[in-house]
């Protein structure tokens, strides 16, 4: 079966939302992704850790069977985050960050892991991104997701990478600001044709977008009662999206769009609880039970 | 074949965008529903114009073929409505509102209108709503919207009205501050509870969805490059939505379902440009044209 390699951060989140407070929780982007992708097919997780994360949190993963063989442990403390949602619950506001060990780091991809044929790169400085793209083979998908802070001040490493990669995924803002255009159709379109095959546009609640060169794509959000925390969303939305792709071994463009229908119910899992809970406990029936739901919502 | 009613706005509009400004252009709820529910079937307008109504706008109804014998013309001026968008484009501040005639009218419906099957209340005071209501006989399907003005200060007004129709359409704010939840399926399956057989929330370009009481339907919006002016994107959609119902002479679950894909694609022919004019020269093998383009957004 393929196999699936994500790299990014793992963090301890402390997280407010108008109603709760949860302290030191587990979290980072490759947390949430590890733990939504290992549903479809086998994990490798690359990341580090300070002296301070908990080996229970390393157990979750192994009992999850996502290989970790990958996570170094350094002396220092481990990414912690602070953020805060207001009612609106679609965008964190950052209070804090302590990239602790994360701050220096520059992963290496095990030469096991080399042969990967599905790759994640998660949130982080696309100079790190190019450096891991270097020590992969030749995966068959690879896709990415970055943020406003990279595309203000790492702009030309991330042009470079977006020529590398399948698949960018953002939300609605970044996709604007990366196009520097305010329509997101136009923005979507701009970033094709820089080279990347698919953009996928998380809108939180709203769903999400796939604009292939094409075609485009549009899935609902999973209707959800209660939503306590959305942190992880998007990361657990690329655990599902990448998660179907290794299932299936496929990347055309009929299995990118239902790959859209997994990341939307993966990040479903994820907005339920505070921190990875929610994705730890889902299950494929589960999952597809969900999917039929999405299917049902636009069904006519 | 079914007569539509409308009862409600017919306005002049002064409208800013961060882009483009216009001054004295046609506008009103009943306007724009009106120019789209015609492309479906026999659309019978019920509103009031003050002395500066420009004759050459009635006859843009005539043309239209929407029956304007219930048009009434009063001395003074014509509802006057200063609005204004910022770069997000979703919601209008009113900057001016000036009622005019529009302020102490009291709609009569006219006798031969009296056996209308399909009845839109556009956004008015909902005690004039009930006492639109009570000049009909039997109509197949009532259609409300309605704004947060009237859910603050005529709640009773408001709940009784909700009673007596099928479809109640708002938007996300309006469906929260009437069922007083923040959570938008809550929010709708509580409105449900009381009465109407369907919710629809629109959600601008993120598309609109239909609750039933056992089954949702999405539709995403349909996509544009340019949007030059939001107003009456919301009495387009009822006008295509109640416009479907007409020409198909039902309004059974699948019929609402499909009814919301021609809403959207009306709503699109409003906000390409400024007032009715996108409407007013939409075709129903363009609206065909749009629907398909919604259902490959969607399909597998």
């Amino acid at each position: 079966m393929p196999q699936i390699l994500v790299v990014g951060s793992l963090a301890y989140d402390d997280v407010e939302t108008p109603f709760e407070r949860r302290r030191d929780v587990l979290g980072g982007a490759a947390s949430y992704f590890a733990l939504a992708a290992r549903l479809y097919a086998p994990v490798r997780l690359v990341g580090v850790i300070g002296d301070d994360f908990r080996e229970s949190d390393v157990e979750r993963f192994h009992a999850a069977g996502v290989d970790t063989s990958g996570l170094e442990r350094r002396p220092g403390r481990s990414f912690h985050w602070l953020g805060r949602y207001d009612y609106g619950f679609a965008t964190a506001e950052t209070i804090n960050t302590d990239l602790g060990v994360f701050g220096d780091w520059r992963p290496r991809v095990p030469e096991a892991f080399a042969d990967s044929e599905f790759v994640f790169l998660a949130n982080i400085d696309p100079e790190i991104q190019l450096e891991v793209l270097s020590q992969v083979r030749e995966p068959l998908a690879v896709a990415l997701d970055t943020m406003n802070y990279w595309i203000e001040n790492r702009r030309s490493a991330l042009d470079e990478v977006l020529r590398k990669v399948d698949v960018v995924s953002v939300n609605e803002a970044e996709v604007r600001q990366l196009a520097d255009t305010h329509n997101v159709l136009k923005a979507a379109r701009e970033i094709l044709a820089r080279a990347p095959r698919a953009v996928i546009v998380k809108r939180a609640e709203h769903g999400a977008q796939l604009f292939m060169e094409d075609r485009s794509f549009w899935a609902p959000a999973y209707p959800l009662e209660d939503v306590r925390d959305p942190t992880g969303a998007g990361d657990a939305f690329a655990g599902g999206f990448i998660g179907h792709l290794a299932r299936t071994g496929k990347a055309d463009d009929a299995t990118l769009r239902r790959a859209v229908l997994h990341g939307t119910v993966c990040a479903s899992y994820a907005v339920e609880t505070f921190s990875v809970d929610g994705i730890e406990r889902a299950t494929m029936p589960g999952v597809d039970g969900r999917i039929r739901v999405l299917e049902a919502l636009v069904a006519p």
